[in-house]
């Protein structure tokens, strides 16, 4: 490891050990420092930010991809105010989540902690770089961030600015790390750095994710990948079911619980398919459908096996007719991401089927799959969306950012092999 | 991947499909077949666990070890009665872990589901392959076994025996699977089985679960390396404080519960230090000692850096005096291995202290560190004792072995930049 990487590593360690026992006013104090001096430094993020967009045009990136990149002072106030809004939340370390006494009188508690440094590998908007770090301190955790290289001089401004925000407050400045570098390398360092750090999440495309997952020695949180389906089921109210389809897909297509495949049961095929297909094509979708779907309408693309694996993430879909609820099941199990999968139906027991065999994050009835979201679910703030099952599944707030910790007291409390005796 | 091997996961994993959704009532009469079974073919696992001791005979294993390996039907009886109480314990799959209505009247519920498929990797007893199999089983996970390549006829033994008493009951045999062949190369498949299987956990020595952790691209728990501490604070009740350290080291000096080092505060350290040394040498235990500890006794080992970090697992222990309890909560974060830590002290404020500073899974005030244990914190009985943060911390009991899934349910609920909208 170089010797820069392992120089931020350990002083996030220390911090984070610093800040772990940390109550939550100063936490929020800082915090607020932190919204407070991005607002005071506006003007120098900006003018940060202006190289790397300098940067990106000069490289031909795309302007939606530029604009995605650009902050400017009315986006610094949102992202400041987003830090105050996580200060508000409540504060997740502390909690006791198990508690008792025990027959031998052995006062028992788990309590929520911090789980040490967190390690954030991020594409995309600079924002990313001020949300993760203001939910990580407010878990009392500290946090190296890796972001984007695109956006590397507005996240070293901000890094810095926030380190100077903390300078002043009793969380040290040491809980929020830039990684250097831009190169892979960096990357590489931040997977490899088991026992310095304790968690990975990378938030991003497909490729990102299961490269973290596959070269990591530290425990990582899969987020992100979304292949969401709706089914709808041969009791489904149809008019319900059109509209769920055109929403889950269309109201925002390039986010993670879109839905990317709608399966409707043959028996209600004919009736179903002539109308999502129009309205799919009103909303300028295009469809990506089995034999049967095609048999429907002109304008649908046939589907080939990539398609139904596909997260698209685009104002395409993926379609498919099938026999039973049991083989939507089925198709959900073999090309599923295991993020959202919907079911529209007015039958009870249709209802607690799906539910029962879909193995996802989150499963829907008569929902759209738009809502498994930390602000819709009442997280206030989240981090990423969990689709793997260990730790955390589905949207992550300040909760899943904790481990727990066993005490138990007493008062001189022996195990021997005929119980408890107590010393004194 | 082997064909055998991808043979037996797949059928794992399909068998995990199918008994993730049943209730209680017939996992539970699956356990109680599986009791039965065990019983009434004591004889034929008798037979099978004699060819393992030959070998181990014939490879000259100590006796203790072989004593390890064999199986009785006194033992089988334990075996079956064990399992029995697996049936008696609640199921976790189903609870409600959180739920609420948000404010657009969609009914959110977070529910525990299980995990899937859950790989075990053990060295040691047999008694493992059914306790196992039990505890997987019961919280409605498949399991491929891994045991000891010393205990395989007897493990071939058990999972045919399970398998046979599965067949007549609503859980699908193939639920339980022992990964086929001895040689390193099934463990190699079982870790890099991403995607066939859901969780492993190593079970074991320290080699063994570095080697896992290290290899593995299945997500792993970390379990039972426990360089556990007791810490004598400077207002610690001595006579308390001997019998604890006593109790921590020589009760069961084999178990990853047991300490591994005392530290005591310099201020009573002339008073304290004798007292243990003699309990110690009468417990017939070895003290390793810091040049300090050695200045009080003549059977003190001078310890070596290396007595620190060491999981001795024997009557030996190691043994520092430090200035501070700060310097004892330094020490245990740079040695230990975040198991179980105690103090034994008469002041709140150090109480509060230690268990706010020390970053264990386990923080005993006042008690021996042989109370981190699924029976004794009452879960009924335990998969194994984690030492890591993400998922599972402390000792791990049936919830432990689930996972969670998000159910939202509306009436055609549709999200659109002006906040939800029901169709229909």
């Amino acid at each position: 490891m170089s010797t820069e990487f392992l120089k931020v590593a350990r002083a996030a360690r220390e911090a984070g050990a610093e800040l772990a026992p940390l109550p939550r006013a100063p936490k929020d104090r800082a915090l607020r420092a932190i919204a407070d001096a991005l607002v005071a430094h506006a003007v120098e993020i900006v003018e940060a930010n202006a190289e790397d967009v300098e940067r990106a045009r000069a490289q031909g990136t795309s302007e939606a991809m530029v604009d995605r990149l650009r902050l400017d002072e009315a986006r610094i106030g949102g992202i400041a105010e987003a830090v105050r809004e996580v200060a508000d939340l409540p504060d997740p370390v502390g909690e006791v989540v198990r508690g008792s006494t025990l027959p031998n009188g052995l006062e028992l508690r788990q309590l929520r902690v911090p789980l040490g440094v967190i390690g954030i590998i991020y594409e995309g908007r600079p924002n990313v770089t001020v949300d993760a770090a203001a939910l990580c301190l407010k878990s009392g955790n500290a946090v190296l961030l890796r972001g984007s290289s695109s956006a590397y001089s507005s996240n070293t401004a901000l890094v810095k600015i926030m380190q100077g925000a903390l300078e002043a407050t009793e969380v040290p400045a040491g809980a929020v790390q830039l990684v250097p570098g831009q190169t892979r390398d960096s990357v590489k360092e931040l997977m490899r750095a088991r026992g310095l750090v304790d968690v990975l999440i990378p938030r991003g495309g497909a490729s990102l994710i299961s490269s973290v997952v596959e070269e990591s020695t530290v425990p990582v949180i899969e987020t992100g990948v979304g292949n969401c389906h709706v089914y709808v089921d041969a009791e489904a109210d149809l008019d319900v079911a059109v509209q769920i389809v055109v929403n889950a897909k269309a109201q925002r297509p390039s986010v993670c619980n879109a839905a990317e495949t709608f399966l409707v049961h043959e028996q209600v095929a004919d009736a179903f398919v002539p109308k999502v297909l129009e309205a799919l094509r009103e909303a300028g979708v295009t469809v990506h459908g089995d034999a049967r779907v095609a048999g429907y309408g002109s304008g649908v693309v046939p589907a080939t096996e990539d398609d139904f694996y596909a997260e698209y993430l685009s104002l395409d879909i993926a379609a498919a007719v099938v026999g039973s609820l049991e083989e939507a099941v089925a198709h959900i199990r073999r090309y599923g991401s295991g993020h959202t999968d919907a079911i529209v139906t007015r039958s009870q027991r249709a209802a607690r089927r799906f539910v029962a065999l879909v193995d996802s994050a989150a499963v829907a009835v008569n929902a759209s799959t738009r809502f498994t979201d930390g602000g819709e679910f009442g997280f206030g703030a989240e981090i990423g969306i969990s689709t793997q099952k260990l730790h955390a599944r589905g949207p992550m707030g300040l909760p899943e950012l904790t481990s727990t910790k066993w005490i138990y007291t007493g008062e001189g409390h022996l195990r021997t092999s005929e119980g408890t005796v107590v010393a004194g």
